[in-house]
């Protein structure tokens, strides 16, 4: 069975599959700066919130190798997305590391680059963990619907939602997973189906407006989605299309499940409506590659992600257990028990 | 205010926009005969319930113009596309033309050619009167969401759903579409995004997925969408993503309309499941433009419609006036008061 790492950290170099060029090419780009990880992550050669996390960390220890000002490096790859929090949460742990770092500069780099290899494989044992606590979520035979990418190519490896039906494959489920195509860049199409493909697991793509239809057609037993940040209230910030499908998934009284490790759980924020939403380039919408489909002088609105209310949420699965409302109360007991484990 | 119509019967040939050029190229297809439409029709170079119908219709006179044996050309004109009823319900009208006409060839050319520029010029009122039918819906100020084409490329000329937008704007109504791109064949981004930047009506362009959120952050007045087929219990076939779009309307508490002449309800039919919902090719998703986006080997499975069940509809605005619930009692009631103002 063949795995694929989106990110890799070689001869002091991070290396990432770009992620715009699949399914027509496998080609990786080899990063030296952290202005070139900050310019991958916002124009979603690298994108997931858990790899847009390990990747930015990297990038700190690019900067620390060239003897860059850390604040400065720091602050770029801050800006490059604002919603997923794994960003600022991966951050905010190099931070720790190099804010008032009193050996010298080699040790520095040392540090730097033990704690990005820590998130990296942390994020691996996560998924593992995430897709071991799911599977008696999941009957024998599955129909699961999926929206956007959230595989190994949106994290370090194995993945979130997606590493659920692919464990629950591996364990012998018998799972057939609906994949949305997800608008307007389809990861959904491109990468979800391209990893599924690799992966040998029955799938299926659809248009995003056909998640209902499929539902009350097929039968789906199962949403699993995965998050860019979560809220203390469990209100989740997810790629655009998210609200819509557990809309769906709550008038047919099929599970919705949000996929996420407990580092995407921001406990600073008391609900959705405090996420900042990044709308992204009209162009996403207005043109099918390189043909205009929106008339010239027709506006566009491109928000790249939405808020699900928690109340449409059946459980959040992390790596440390299963959260169920109140989320107030099992978000913030998840985030310190995952700790307790860390440490 | 310009105007344009996708239909136009010309010197004895049926004329017609071509819809898959739109945005990009305003070219005309000039059809001599019944396989040309039919062929028409099933390629979406003409495409709407009511334009279908309208256009099979004149695909007969094309047949009685060639000499051409009607019941053949009728049975292929009505394999062209198995949804929208109005296909069958123009085709019907014309065999109760031809079907045991007494007189010669050139008398029945006549009366064919009659009954469809008939067909024709009703589809054009209707469309003017649902818009007036449904102006006491639309407040002075509206955000209003749309879904697919629904307008004078749909339609013979002005349009249903975006006809009640059209007909409010000319009304004087500050009236803003919000417009889903409707994905897979992008009608809502190529089609209705011309016509009102056409029109000089606000608008902007949204992802699918998008619905849900634009209802939580900008607050949407009310839904309009158009139907193919609406069952005597109210079920409504339309363009696939129109059921999720009426599950995050009822969820917002936005009223939800559906807007079509009496000729879409279908009194055969009992309810959406006997509605059969054509497939269409598969590379509607896997290609963007020429680009492939979903992998080699990956299945897709694209629906051309999806089924919105009656309890999510609000009212249905037909010519001869408003439907509201229970439906089994106000649509045959609307559909003899449609037929007793014809004749």
């Amino acid at each position: 069975m063949s795995t694929f790492r989106s990110i890799a950290w070689e001869g002091g170099r991070l290396v990432l599959l770009d992620q715009r060029r699949i399914p027509e090419e496998k080609t990786f780009l080899e990063l030296e700066t952290p202005g070139e990880v900050a310019e991958a992550i916002r124009t979603m050669a690298v994108r997931g919130a858990p790899a847009i996390g390990a990747a930015a960390a990297f990038g700190v220890v690019l900067a620390a190798r060239r003897g860059e000002d850390l604040e400065a490096a720091d602050a770029r790859l801050r800006a490059s997305r604002p919603t997923a929090v794994n960003l600022f949460w991966a951050l905010d742990r190099m931070k720790r590391v190099w804010a008032g770092f009193a050996g010298g500069r080699e040790e520095l780099v040392g540090a730097l680059e033990a704690e990005a290899l820590k998130i990296a494989e942390e994020d691996v044992a996560a998924n593992k963990a995430i897709g071991r606590n799911a599977l008696p979520l999941i009957p024998d035979e599955a129909k699961i619907l999926h929206h956007c990418n959230t595989g190994s190519l949106a994290t370090v490896d194995y993945g979130t939602a997606l590493g659920i039906i692919r464990i629950a494959h591996e364990a012998g489920k018998k799972v057939h997973a609906f994949l949305d195509e997800t608008r307007p860049r389809l990861q959904g199409a491109r990468l979800s189906a391209w990893e599924l493909r690799e992966l040998g697991i029955p799938h299926t793509v659809i248009a995003d407006g056909a998640s209902g239809h499929v539902m009350q057609k097929f039968g789906i037993d199962l949403v699993v989605v995965g998050a860019d940040r979560i809220a203390r209230n469990g209100d989740t910030a997810n790629k655009i299309g998210t609200y819509n499908l557990a809309l769906a998934a709550r008038y047919h009284g099929v599970p919705f499940y949000v996929a996420a490790p407990t580092s995407t759980i921001d406990l600073e924020t008391a609900a959705g409506a405090e996420i900042p939403i990044e709308e992204r380039s009209p162009e996403e919408l207005t043109h099918c590659g390189p043909v205009r489909v929106v008339p010239e002088g027709s506006p566009v609105y491109n928000p790249a992600f939405d808020v699900t209310p928690a109340e449409l949420i059946t459980a959040i699965v992390t790596e440390a257990g299963l959260a169920y409302p109140p989320f107030e109360e099992s978000l913030p007991a998840l985030v310190r028990k995952a700790k307790e484990e860390r440490s």
